[in-house]
């Protein structure tokens, strides 16, 4: 099918190619890419804009003695094809498949494991160091978006590494556009530089293949401001020479002719140094350089067309009852204000952000700032609402506990995309924060059972007596329960609420995961006639050692359902409520178990973990001896 | 005893002082301070090159309207002693006293409560926008030192706020000298900035003050780079101007006239600003600015000679074994490096490196970064042994989870400053890291009982086959226990080791703690005939399951000893065995509550969370009815 790439088994294949076979390669390669995600969703923009990148590294470099680490790594499915992938990558994302990041144990080639933002320079120096120390003469490269340079991490990185005697070469892959448009100053750093004299030489090759997409007027503001900073020029780069890089760019990432040379120069430099690429994401296929934004992960869709696959119609999103609650909320309410670490779509705060634009902030990906920011805001009187997801809040834990729950400050912190994840797999699960928090003093942790329960969560939290409430919930479409247009209703804080009645056996279960419950005490009792006990717990903390004691007086048994580990959260509180008063009670748990989870659907990851109605209704029947 | 300070009961009582009265307020404020901390010991040296700071802010800015955030906040004596806190600050740091960090909650003037680094100027650029927000005039004022300038947080915050358009003012205190000596690009980068035409006009002032003091082969040193680096004069201060600061600059920071000059000029200047300000750390104490990193916090000492009075002898610290036998494992296994951030000397890991310069790595303020790169270090074939403060490996909860435990990688941890801490009260206390790690996969996490278990657990765990181990124990002074010269014995990773027989109760204790439930054991023999079982658990990760199938196999009541949080930890550890197997035991737990614990010493720390000596007996004696 594909004349060259059918034949690339490995980075040794790229050497004895023509420059122009190796152009022809990187059209195979965007065209498989785009006909495999077609039907086999992945992060398409990304990594299209990364085809040049992973083609001249391969080309210039031998790895796996040189050393190349993907930042986040959504946007190295080229690499992943040219190094032995090919094949697997239709099973892209998929259980058993290949994981959609760069992943140690599937490749050599993958010298690092990624996932989350800003690590790349960090472990690549890291390596570097040990070559070095080791007598092993190998290049180490970190290739980093724009997005993830805003990152702390990834300046703890530079700040550190520029000041190591390492042949690190920091790749900035700068296509303006991580998952949502930020307007930071880096951002604005790397609009200056590339504003400059060096620009207006690559600029108008990226200018003829856009043609007259939306990135012209992008362009057309670049070249107008070109002016004001050409005097400028010569500082423009410093901050990168502040830190030790030398810093050489901007280049064409998207030219291959050009970014080959470069590497090959860069090769023999020794030191730090940065070269700075401009791609365009989404490069090579016009619906997705058109809408960089919707085809960052544009599900499936019809190739030839770009129209996108609409999946059928279900309940609306827990993530469009968020951000329309929080609006309607901001509306009522002056001291709301919303901020997000680059989600802004993904979190939905775009709603809010719409109608009040300046009580929205986007403050990049920069989880701990979002958190230490909220807490300054609520010291000056304002009520903020911190949206993030949950695997990212892992970046922000002592945030929360040092300049939130410490300080006594009252910040709403909805934890999206929490639980189990599916296909972004195990970098990405938000399966440890209700564990990592319990033990934090003073604060609230709610997850609503549907839709309407996280609507009049967010409205509660406002006025509870609580400092800082975490509210998590999962990505996706809830459980079709009403909430839209609804007046809100106070939900007291630390109760919980009881489904159903019984004896022998009880079931405490907090989140969405209760849906599946109660069906599994319908059926029970439908098969069995068991008469099983039910509570939304609601809140892990403060927890309802009311419905516990009621629990406890009424069954022997009592199962905990949770969409995160079992070591720490709901099961542990559990635990400890009846071990400390030293209660005869068997207590079962439903949740993630004690290890990584991988890739797989969210289905078949509820499955994996035992959590699903199946599950459930099996140990259920077990205790009823059915 | 002091003509100004004495009636200086708020900021507002520095507005009507002459500039020389200034001065001389300046003067007695140093006396007081080393008066003050010679028997009641603080952190010195930092206050007192503030000291000009902080009575040129509340001269010239009004407090509390205008905030002022002081990033670690340590040195921030100056402003608590002006600040109404004068006749309270001779219970600084001491239980029901100040905090020694700015606490919201302790006065109106602590705009936000400091204690871990780098937090200020996200907080305070929350502020400014909450203020403009609200139409409130004011002026938010970031103090920063150099070394939290490194942490990721800190450029988080920058470029976040170059990118608003708020009158955040950040104060970079530049003392050079952190706790350690610090080595990466942002000192660099400052030192080239003050080797620059400007500094030569401060440089003079600060010479004839310093004497012959060893700063003065430092600033030689710096004169000397001066001709060196004037040729790029005009692009030193660049990095701040990347980020979209404008940037003043250096000024002699511990000159009261120069810095109520410039902050005066400042005030009326709209945007983000920095003002880059020289101190002398210890200044105005000849013995503190002679030895900065001694005097940092130097302990009890005679005011008038500047001799340190050292507390008797005791047994040797936990952090001398720690550093003493990384150094003899380093001897023997060249893949062996230490990493610390900014923790050279606290954690003795300066003994290694004056043993082995190459291999130990100061990163400076980074704990995600010092993670990261350890992880990068392992990835390449290295055994990185990581040294962190418990309170500050917060800070790097995801590099843990993300970086380490989920890509297989083998680093060793050591958790310094694990449990109750003292003095430093609630902002420092590591009492979260055995319930914020036990959820992760695949990790081991364990906890000496004494000195000779410390060298084991580090000697056993760079063998062991786990990935990630995590050795906590606590600061300061050892048991006692022979350790020293001893020939290393290999500890099997996840067995607890029994310390005593007995029925009816069993102890299960993890860390240092297990020698006082030993002796609670042993009194209670003694006292009333009682057999207690005790196991010292090592492991809270594998968890040594056998052992507590012992325990609950001949024990009705266990009683589980830590020193951290019993939300989370052991405690709940032993909770999930009992109740998941619906074994009908009693679990008491003994441990730190839920709650944030204020400054205090330790011992009264340990009373205050009823987990000393007399409390576990007390509590063994209710079971025996005694």
């Amino acid at each position: 099918m594909y004349e060259i790439l059918d034949d690339i088994n490995s980075p040794a294949d790229l050497k004895s190619l023509t420059e122009e076979q190796l152009e022809q390669l990187c059209n195979e390669l965007r065209n498989y890419i785009v006909s495999s995600c077609s039907h086999n969703p992945g992060h398409l923009g990304s990594s299209l804009g990364a085809v040049e990148i992973a083609v001249a590294l391969h080309r210039v470099f031998d790895a796996p003695k040189d050393k190349i680490v993907w930042d986040v790594g959504h946007q190295a499915y080229a690499h992943k094809i040219i190094t032995g992938r090919r094949e697997q990558f239709v099973h892209n994302r998929e259980k058993g498949g290949l994981s959609g990041f760069p992943k140690m144990s599937e490749s050599e080639y993958d010298a690092f494991g990624t996932g989350h933002a800003s690590t790349s320079i960090s472990a690549a120096l890291g390596m570097a160091v040990a070559d070095r120390m080791n007598g092993i003469d190998a290049s180490h490269i970190a290739v980093i978006g724009d997005g993830a340079m805003s990152g702390g991490l990834a300046f703890e990185g530079l700040n550190n590494a520029g000041s190591q005697k390492c042949n690190l070469l920091v790749i900035l892959n700068d296509n303006r556009i991580s998952i949502d448009v930020p307007n930071d100053a880096i951002h604005r750093h790397l609009m200056r530089i590339t504003s400059g004299v060096r620009y207006n030489r690559i600029k108008r090759g990226i200018w003829r293949r856009l043609g007259d997409s939306k990135f012209r007027d992008f362009l057309q503001a670049l070249t107008h401001s070109t002016k004001k900073f050409l005097l400028h020029g010569s500082s423009t780069v410093s901050m990168f020479d502040s830190l030790g890089f030398r810093y050489f760019g901007p280049v064409d990432g998207n030219d291959l002719h050009q970014v080959i040379s470069m590497l090959n120069r860069l090769k023999k430099i020794d030191g730090p140094k940065i070269l700075h690429l401009i791609t365009v994401k989404g490069m090579g296929y016009k619906p997705a350089e058109d809408n960089p934004e919707i085809w960052h992960a544009p599900g499936k869709f019809d190739p030839e067309t770009g129209e996108t696959v609409h999946s059928k119609e279900g309940p609306d999103k827990y993530q469009t009852v968020f951000g329309e609650t929080v609006t309607e909320m901001a509306a009522a309410d002056s001291r709301i204000v919303g901020i997000t670490p680059a989600m802004l779509r993904g979190s939905s705060l775009d709603i809010m952000k719409a109608r009040f634009p300046e009580r929205v902030f986007d403050v990049g990906i920069a989880e701990g700032h979002a958190v230490t920011f909220s807490a300054g805001l609520a010291a000056a009187g304002m009520l903020p609402v911190c949206s993030i997801y949950s695997t990212f809040m892992q970046r922000a834990y002592d945030n929360v506990i040092h300049d939130v729950a410490l300080q006594n400050l009252k910040v709403i912190f909805s934890l999206d995309r929490a639980g189990l994840v599916g296909e972004d797999g195990a970098t990405h699960q938000g399966v440890f924060d209700l564990a990592a928090f319990r033990s934090v003093p003073g604060i609230a942790i709610a997850s609503p059972l549907n839709e309407g329960d996280l609507r009049n969560l967010l409205h509660s939290a406002a006025g509870s007596d609580y400092p800082a409430t975490i509210i998590r919930y999962p990505r996706g479409c809830g459980e079709g329960a009403p909430w839209r247009g609804l007046p809100f209703s106070d939900i007291p804080f630390g109760k919980a609420v009881k489904l159903s009645e019984g004896s022998r056996m009880a079931i405490l279960s907090i989140g969405p995961i209760g849906n599946r419950c109660a069906e599994v005490v319908a059926q029970a009792k439908a098969r069995f006639s068991a008469e099983i006990m039910h509570y939304d717990m609601r809140f892990l903390k403060p927890i309802d050692t009311e419905a516990l004691a009621d629990a406890c007086a009424k069954a022997d048994t009592i199962l905990t359902a949770e969409d995160g580990t079992t070591v720490g959260g709901l099961h542990s509180a559990v635990c400890e409520y009846v071990a400390d008063r030293g209660l005869d009670k068997r207590v079962i748990a439903v949740g993630v178990p004690d290890r990584f989870i991988e890739q797989a659907s969210v289905k078949e990851q509820y499955t994996e973990c035992k959590m699903a109605f199946e599950n459930i209704l099996e140990k259920v029947s077990e205790i009823f001896g059915k």
